[in-house]
């Protein structure tokens, strides 16, 4: 039986290991660099080692950034007194992209999922502390998914805000926007209900 | 609004380049690397550039090869008389996994795709016309996939096949094995009853 020559083999056994890549979809990609689009295998190839050499963690929020702090953290005009606490740096641009919020963040870099084995370890949590008691904060603003995992971790963290004498916020949860309540579930459904504000006429 | 710093940007363009990539999985791939598999960066990178390096097409049969003929073609105790015709080299990897084919493959890289704008042009055609004139070869076996491109393509190599007075077969169409009627598309239910075969009891 024959198979792909070995340096075949070994690219798309190394692309097998990013997540969602299964073994059918890196060798389709495998094939597409080595006989298709042989300049992206190499410009690739250089972003990832500068990404990796160049791009760590913002030290005071863990957003992703190339000097010790991050574009945010470096911004003298942004509001130092409200955190909003986020789970991944996509989560900080999903926010930015609103342009809304003008405070600071700090990203977690996990979730407490028990369940996936992840305790509150796997996150940015003692920094979190570190930063609350060098005082400052007025408010945090809890903004993890609207998922169990989201909803443990926005306690856990609201529980370490609280013992400061810190405020804490979370997201609202309820309907999407277009959401049809015909179609919603039961789960989101309840909390708009419960999360019901007055209309002001 | 803040973003990601260049480098991450950079990486995210260049991952969003691969086929059945977007953006938003680009920058999911982007964060793994960065920040949970920065050895995986490295290595992919090396793999990436060691197999546009070292793979290229076997010269005879056009399937991937480390040296000018492929591990197949360099197989002395394979049938030359029969070629197996076939889009990409996936299908070769497909059918050597069944292990009943003994002979030789022709790799297209490409199908007949009008719609497209993917002409015969853009196929290993000439180098097949050529590999049937120097002789030797007795059968042909179209074994394009059973799609409109794949079809269009399979009566094209025929009739190049058939100008050499060399025999042609195809893939037989029908129900795939565990395939109940009911669910079946009517092109499939059509193939299956006009290529009928007799039950020997």
């Amino acid at each position: 039986m024959a198979t792909f020559p070995p340096a075949m083999m070994k690219l798309i056994a190394e692309l097998a290991k990013l997540p969602t890549v299964g073994e059918k979809s890196a060798t389709r990609l495998a094939y597409h660099l080595v006989s298709k689009n042989r300049e992206l295998a190499h410009s690739l190839a250089v972003a990832m080692e500068e990404a990796v050499r160049q791009v760590g963690f913002c030290e005071r929020c863990f957003f992703l950034a190339q000097s010790p702090l991050c574009s945010i953290c470096s911004n003298s005009s942004r509001d130092s007194s409200v955190l909003c606490v986020v789970e991944k740096p996509m989560d900080v641009i999903a926010i930015e992209r609103l342009g809304d919020f003008k405070g600071n963040y700090h990203v977690l870099h996990g979730l407490w999922a028990p369940l996936k084995g992840q305790g509150p370890e796997s996150m940015r949590i003692p920094e979190l502390r570190k930063r609350l008691l060098e005082g400052g904060v007025k408010e945090v603003i809890v903004a993890t998914g609207a998922t169990v995992e989201g909803d443990a971790t926005a306690l856990y963290v609201a529980r370490i805000v609280s013992e400061q004498g810190i405020a804490s916020t979370r997201l609202a949860q309820g309907m999407p926007k277009g959401g049809e309540l015909e179609y919603a579930d039961d789960v989101t459904l309840s909390r708009a209900f419960s999360g019901r504000s007055r209309i002001s006429a």
